[in-house]
């Protein structure tokens, strides 16, 4: 593992193109900590001031430690909380960890199944990424590395909540997350009173694909909604998700304000309030994703 | 006025680096339309494919005519929804028209003061960015160029609405617009049950000033809160408004989305529901704000 230091009072650019070749983000860094090619990808983290550490693959921001808790509360707590009683979870994608520190907050979960198709992305979060530090040590946690849209068919009735925390499906590894026959493989590992969330891109650069991807998600459930929430350093910081729920559960009539006011462990981003307000869209999203 | 244009099938890359130098964000130009140095500040157009022309002050983006309406939108419809019946408006800043564009909206309206430091200012947004256009020559507009800290102090009673549509406090003339004493006047240039808002900045790095508005504008109303919308050519694309009321009106408990319904003027971004929404702040938020 390489690790470069910069002469000191003189900075590297960190800089992410966003789709379309319009324009992006930069951000100084002070160190570039690891470079490595795996076989799936290009993987990179670099340290800085604001931001903490930054880690990308393939030169897409995946992660910064400044902002990362906004999406990984929003992907993770909404379909926690819709959830009566969940056991079991299935986390696609996700290997920074994540995703799975703030299932493993829910005090009901019993086990967390990560699946995550680079094994290389775990190691180098686990070795530079604070927030990912040994959180998939936890006992309850079993890591599997294998692609994510494969491994999921051979279950059937099995997970009370899946999450898909994936990629980009036009960069990396990511497309193969964003397909109907994905999804329906997904409906049918969940259980009969089973719920889904996936992350479905910005809405402000990349929008094509978070309206596809939600119509996909809905073609395959009984109820799918896409709902928003902020995200500084990714593209237009303007994120999308989209809950479904097997049972037909709709996140805002259905969903119990009390048990996330009695929640015990601290959250930064996500409550009882910004869970509802998230699914209300604005007008040119609303029409974005119309059927 | 000058009219560069840039060699075909080159780019120019316009960058505008954030609060405290961490980064911030690049977008690509087909032309640099207008460059001029008014006593105030160095105003700049710029053209290209995907966000329209771009309007900067000393460098700091004011406007893209791709996301424009988000802003304009969550600034100007909040107050102009929460008054009973708002005939006479006062825009401090704005130059580039999109405020008032939102209030001539209101068919009750029958009078918007405009009051825009740099005239300058406005004679470029008129002849370069498509959504000025002749807005600002509607016969209920009436321009001052004037310093807008000085002029509000000359009345008293007088608005239904105050919109504050200012630069950035560190940047360019703003800082003017973000004092106690400012607010105060506001306050006192109001009717009885007179409705102000105000942008008051980013609240991923520019944070602190977003608290500071906050607290200034709530020690002058009985009633004052912050709510938060997407724009994403902004730092951080997570934009914080400010609304106070000086008869003591709650933005989310005294909202008659009937209203908002019923409105024929078409709107992209604010609706019934966004209004709502857009006062639940994320727990991290609630705690930068709290007293």
């Amino acid at each position: 593992m390489s690790d470069k230091e910069l002469t000191p009072g003189r900075h590297l650019i960190y800089m992410e193109w966003y789709s379309r070749d319009v324009g992006g983000l930069f951000m100084k860094m002070n160190r570039h900590l690891f470079a490595a090619k795996s076989p799936y990808q290009r993987i990179d983290i670099f340290e800085s001031d604001f931001y903490g550490r930054v880690f990308s693959l393939d030169g897409i921001t995946m992660t910064t430690e400044r902002d990362e808790f906004m999406y990984h509360e929003m992907l993770v707590h909404v379909p926690m909380f819709m959830h009566p009683n969940p056991k079991k979870v299935l986390v696609i994608g996700g290997g920074d960890g994540g995703s799975v520190r703030e299932v493993l907050k829910h005090p009901t979960v019993e086990k967390v199944v990560m699946c995550e198709i680079d094994e290389l992305v775990v190691k180098a979060a686990k070795e530079y990424l604070h927030y990912t530090a040994n959180k998939l040590d936890d006992p309850r946690v079993e890591l599997v590395f294998e692609d994510g849209s494969k491994f999921v068919k051979q279950f059937k009735n099995e997970f009370d909540v899946i999450i898909i925390d994936s990629t980009d499906p036009t960069a990396g590894q990511g497309g193969h997350l964003f397909t109907l026959e994905f999804y329906k493989a997904c409906s049918e590992a969940l259980k009969e009173d089973g719920v889904f969330c996936a992350q479905t891109e910005g809405i402000f650069y990349d929008y094509e694909w978070g309206a596809t991807a939600y119509r996909r998600i809905k073609a395959n459930f009984p109820i799918a909604k896409m709902y928003l929430g902020f995200m500084p350093t990714y593209p237009g910081g303007m994120w999308s998700y989209t809950f479904a729920s097997k049972a037909g559960l709709d996140p805002v009539k259905d969903f119990n304000p009390e048990k996330v006011r009695n929640f015990k462990e601290p959250l930064r981003y996500y409550n009882e309030e910004v869970h509802v307000a998230a699914f209300a869209l604005p007008t040119f999203v609303r029409k974005l994703i119309e059927d």
